[in-house]
């Protein structure tokens, strides 16, 4: 990759994550152009100095790094390989980074195909959250060839503070993020059975994440999510849906290999009772306001009811 | 409290926590007596300069302070209340300090008994682990009358880093432990399936360690007893059983209050599975050993065949 100036990457999927992204890549002087189907992003990335593009063919056509941040892997597939995906537009040699969370065996694929119309793929799940996209301090879990992985160096060093390097295929970076998703959804679920139950018991919630954070019923989520409750903020950072759609392929993939996850779908469950109470788009921490009112509990309410969603 | 060599305690059972707690007690200049229906826990302690006695009466019978610190509620109560418990033994105004996680009702009903004869009781659930333990750094979550906390602080100083006091009411301490323990008892059992799960997608699992632990999937509990999965070694640090008992506090005092705890759930019945299994006194960590012979996988085997449990 030769100087930020002159490399073009092109980012599709302005979202939470590819909008901080793409804005890092802006902040270190990358040529970056910006893809997504909505058209107020386009415009707020353009205002911040960005390039856009129509359609990610049009988007992917001379840039050197393509970087596809959307939801899931049907999106995936198409802003890659549909009617108007990148993948064909590239050039031989130009390089696609994946970040949906997927199972193995689609990220196996999708490098497949990109091999056949000479492209380079890297499986890289990204981890972090919006602030950390937005400060260029992502966690990749990546693997596919280290050669490339060195080519596109001065881009990694933009978005990410932390780049695992897990393996030379495709397939094991999408391994690694499933196994941190079956934990972060069932700490999640757990924090939010943990609070109401305390509520339940009539416990002062602050109290009992000042303890709790402190001892061995820690968890990285538990510390996250809690304060949300606490302070009856369901407006989404992460929503209920992304877990429903996590922890599914987590369970979909314990299945096809015949591999019992219990409480990862004891999880799941509770996240689709969440989004089937209609808090589908909401904080993922709605999962406590579903059981409490399942049960009749009064959680905080939030200063403005605007926010409480 | 007066200086710790004018104030007598009596340490009623001396496994693995309570040791350590009386050897702390005994290695600040308290006198301190040790009971135990295990003679070769007493002679250890004898050894260390404690003196012991034959049952919990006698050993209260001077003591200012009894410390409990058995298995479960039901040894609670035979050590405190039954044919030659504790407190019936105990001068008035005497204290009791109760450590074993039990539910908030009985808590109370302990310290309606002490009240009717005249001795103090402290609800003090304890966390940390027999190592804290041993060097007086556990932590306390305790309830009951601040000016009872207050004449035994030398003695708290001396077993603990960290105390709480939640309440003036028996019962508050209770609910915290077991609030914690829903969380612990989860997130063993989830790191468990997780770490099996990424051995059944044939992950290098000691990388998956290291990327789990800087990552939002962390908890606690991942990260101290994963290590025993990586290392093979199920020596007993905290048994299953001791998760089938907490776990089973917490559905019970759910079904009670009319409140789900579906994730809890799920996990208890992993612990019961692997107890049935014939691993109840294996390290809770079993678990994944559990899964993986289910699922005829290959988890890491210990260097010496001995500590294979």
């Amino acid at each position: 990759m030769n100087s930020p100036q002159e490399t073009k990457v092109c980012v599709i999927g302005l979202g939470s994550m590819g909008f901080g992204m793409a804005e890092s890549l802006l902040r270190d002087g990358f040529a970056v152009t910006g893809v997504d189907v909505n058209s107020d992003a386009m415009e707020r990335f353009e205002a911040l100095g960005g390039a856009v593009a129509a359609d990610p063919a049009a988007g992917a056509r001379d840039a050197e790094l393509v970087i596809a941040v959307v939801v899931n892997s049907g999106q995936t597939e198409e802003v890659l390989f549909g009617a108007t995906g990148a993948v064909a537009a590239m050039s031989e040699g130009g390089v696609v980074m994946s970040c949906a969370t997927m199972s193995p065996d689609l990220a196996r694929a999708f490098a497949a195909r990109c091999a056949e119309l000479g492209v380079e793929y890297l499986d890289t799940p990204i981890s972090g959250g919006a602030l950390r996209a937005a400060s260029g301090e992502l966690t990749i879990m990546g693997s596919g060839p280290s050669s490339v992985f060195a080519r596109i160096r001065p881009a990694l060093n933009s978005i990410a503070a932390t780049v695992y390097e897990l393996g030379e295929e495709a397939g094991t970076g999408a391994a690694f993020k499933v196994v941190n998703q079956l934990l972060a959804g069932v700490h999640i679920a757990a924090a939010c059975e943990a609070i109401t139950f305390a509520k339940a018991m009539d416990l002062d919630l602050e109290k009992v994440y000042e303890v709790i954070t402190a001892s061995a019923g820690n968890s990285w989520m538990f510390e996250n999510r809690v304060p949300h409750v606490l302070e009856g903020d369901y407006s989404p950072r992460s929503a209920v849906d992304i877990f429903t759609k996590d922890l599914g392929i987590v369970t979909d993939i314990g299945r096809s290999m015949k591999f019992p996850t219990p409480i990862a779908g004891m999880a799941l469950q509770l996240f689709v009772m969440t989004a089937a109470a209609g808090m589908g788009r909401d904080d993922d921490a709605s999962v406590a306001r579903m059981l409490a009112n399942i049960a009749g509990l009064d959680l905080p309410k939030a200063a403005s009811p605007a926010s409480e969603g």
